[in-house]
C-alpha cells in the first residue's frame, strides 16, 4: 500500500447512475459516450469497478455491504437527486464522491460543494484524464476530511468546556470553594470513576438538575 | 451581478506562469499548446485576463495592486514553487487559486489541497471545458471559505470562553461570590465600558497579573 501505483489499483469504485435498473445498463453504455469513456478510463487506470447501481432506495444497504473506497455518480442532468441519495447513504462513513455530469448550473455546483463532493466534472472528459482527476479527488477528500474533523473536534471541545465550567461553577457555589479547588475535585473524581472530565461534569449537572 | 452570466463576464483573472519575464511570453505561447488552449477558453468564456506575471518577488505587490477575483497558475512541472509564492501573496485576502499543471505526483496534489487550491487540473484541458471548470472552482472556493470561517469562529469562541471563565473564576474567588453573580458583574461592567465580554475578561486577567 506504500506504493502509489498498487494503492491506486486496489481502489474499489462503486458507480451510481441514473438508469432504472441494471438490465438496461449495457444498452445505455452503447448510446452514451461519456459513460463509456469514464469506464474505459477507470479500467485502463487499473481501478476496480465493484458494481454499477441506480440511485434507488436500496443504495444505502448496497454501499454498506460493498464498502467501496469511492463512489462515482454518472448522471446526465439529474445529478442533484442522485447526489442526495448518495450523500445520505455515505453519511455515517464518508468516502470520496465524484460527480460526472452535464449539469453546468451554478446552483447545482454550489449544492454539490456544500454536500461535500470531492470532484465535480462537467462533460467531455477523455478517458486518459480519468486517473489524474480521481487522484486529485482523493487528495481533496483527505484535505477536506481533515478540515471537517478539526471543526467537529473544536466544536466538541467548546461544548465540553461549557459543561466542565458549569459543573465547576456549581461546586464553587455549593461548597463556597475557590476555582482551583473545584477543578481539583472534579479532576480527582473523574480519575476515581475512570471518566473523562466532561463526562463527569455532565453527570454532576444531571444530578444537580434531579436533586434540585 | 445577480445574473450568473454577467457575474462571470466580470471575473478579473490574473495568470501566473513560470516564465522568467513577460517578454518571453508570446514565444512561450507559441510552443505551449496548453497555455494557448487555456487563454482561448478564458477569452471565449468572456473572462477578463487582467495580467500575466511570473512568480517572482514582485507578485505580492502586483496582486495587492490588481486585486484579481481569481489567480490561475499555469505551471509545467514546477507548480509547487509557484503555488507557494501565490499562497503567500494571497494570504491576507484569500481568493480562488486554480492550478493548471503537468505534475501528476500525488504528493504535489496533497500539498496543493492543503494549501487551499480550489482546482487542480492535470494536462490536456480543451478550451471549451475551461468555463465549467472555473465555475466549479468558484463554488469550491466559497464552500471551502465557509468551512474555514466556521472553524476559525469556533476556535475564537473557545478561546474567548476560556478567557471569560478564567475571569469569572477569579471574581468568584476574590469576592467569595456565586457564579451567577460573578457573571452578572462581568456583563454589566462590559456594558458600562462598551467592551465585548471577552475583552473585558482579558483586561481583568491582565490587571490581576499586574497587581498580583
Amino acid at each position: 500500500m506504500s506504493d502509489a501505483r498498487s494503492d491506486r489499483r486496489s481502489l474499489r469504485i462503486l458507480i451510481v447512475n441514473t438508469l432504472a435498473d441494471n438490465e438496461a445498463d449495457d444498452i445505455a453504455l452503447e448510446r452514451d459516450g461519456r459513460a463509456r469513456a469514464l469506464r474505459i478510463g477507470l479500467l485502463e487506470a487499473g481501478y476496480n469497478i465493484v458494481a454499477v447501481f441506480p440511485a434507488d432506495m436500496h443504495l444505502p444497504d448496497r454501499i454498506a455491504q460493498l464498502q467501496p473506497d469511492m463512489v462515482i455518480i454518472d448522471a446526465e442532468s439529474d445529478a442533484r437527486d442522485v447526489l442526495e441519495h448518495v450523500v445520505m447513504a455515505t453519511h455515517e462513513a464518508p468516502r470520496p464522491i465524484v460527480l460526472f455530469t452535464e449539469d453546468q448550473d451554478r446552483s447545482s455546483m454550489e449544492a454539490a460543494m456544500a454536500a461535500g463532493v470531492s470532484a465535480y466534472i462537467v462533460a467531455g472528459l477523455s478517458s486518459e484524464r480519468v486517473k489524474p482527476v480521481l487522484d486529485v479527488a482523493l487528495a481533496r477528500f483527505n484535505a477536506d476530511q481533515k478540515l471537517r474533523n478539526e471543526l467537529s473536534d473544536t466544536k466538541l471541545k467548546l461544548a465540553e468546556r461549557k459543561t466542565i465550567e458549569r459543573a465547576k461553577g456549581l461546586l464553587m457555589e455549593r461548597h463556597g470553594i475557590a476555582e482551583d479547588e473545584a477543578y481539583g475535585r472534579l479532576r480527582s473524581l473523574a480519575m476515581d470513576k475512570n471518566l473523562k472530565l466532561s463526562e463527569l461534569a455532565q453527570r454532576i449537572l444531571d444530578a444537580a438538575d434531579l436533586l434540585g
